[in-house]
């Protein structure tokens, strides 16, 4: 087990990689260059994070929960509030910083079950403790089929999302959004 | 412009890239190999494909056009037909061998665009005309709502499959596939 980090040098590398990531484009990112950026010896940065992602997506996640991103819209419109949903992360993945980072984190997490395993569990667990959220409102109004979970509700909405980005099958457009969310309600719906 | 490239060496190099992947994971593969075992030289290889993912991908496409891989079920009950479909490919993803090559040409496909285009032209459009032929016959019985496109039906179908297998977020299983199956066809109906 290693010494618990000291969290001013934590801080300092988290930020570092954060600052890096608004600069660089990730492939071009090195543990050098985040150690070097943090003040910290790459000696110290190998004994807390084995790689380049895993101190990334630390970073992301830890970003993610103090801005609180994961908080869904609930106006007791599910289809209102899942299409501004998808609207927005539709809007997250035109932005070409953005679409590279989410396209370089996924070839990284496709070939090593890690950092996977990281992601799943510090950024995707958070997200969908949101829906989770939001769907359990939905269940009061009866608006979500007993049989079906959060996680499948869920992966019924953003997948198709992600599947088009990821495969470039047709343009990912705020129309295409609403037409998901409107099918991903009537699918998870027990109508 | 290349030449027309010759049918016997192109049938020959696609041949032996399909040889070598049942052999050999996809990383360790490289053009020098399937030149040599195609019997034709490296600049041979190079003038009529730019990179191993574009051979690869041409030999499989190959592959499932020879094999009709595509044709979907159809017995009138499109619910059972697709539930049908979407357990073939939670096998097919079982299979660790599978796995690996899907892996391995995403994490190319999603740094080359270039790439990604001809798996969306050589490999997509083929399974996507099969969608349509079964979608069709639904459409006769009014099973799928008249402002839903074949694609956004068949990414609502296939998509939460291809998000659980990628980001590892439950089992991929005969269940789930059933249970996708469910919702997406509620969810391209019109009720």
């Amino acid at each position: 087990m290693p010494a618990p980090r000291s969290d001013r040098a934590r801080v300092a590398t988290l930020d570092a990689a954060l600052a890096l990531l608004a600069e660089t484009p990730y492939p071009r990112i090195t543990m050098e260059a985040i150690a070097a950026r943090a003040g910290v010896s790459k000696a110290t940065l190998y004994r807390w994070w084995r790689s380049k992602g895993a101190v990334v997506v630390e970073a992301l996640a830890e970003q993610n929960r103090s801005a609180d991103l994961h908080a869904l819209p609930d106006t007791g419109d599910l289809l209102a509030d899942l299409s501004a949903v998808l609207r927005a992360i539709v809007d997250e993945l035109a932005d070409p910083r953005h679409d590279a980072l989410l396209r370089a984190l996924n070839v990284e997490t496709l070939q090593d079950a890690e950092l996977r395993g990281q992601v799943l569990e510090t950024i995707f667990r958070p997200q969908l403790r949101a829906f989770t959220a939001r769907f359990a409102s939905a269940r009061e109004r009866e608006q979500i089929a007993a049989d079906v979970d959060d996680l499948e509700a869920m992966e019924l909405v953003v997948a198709p999302i992600f599947h088009r980005w990821q495969q470039g099958t047709a343009p990912l457009t705020h129309g295409y959004a609403d037409g998901v969310a409107r099918r991903a309600v009537r699918g998870i719906s027990g109508s």
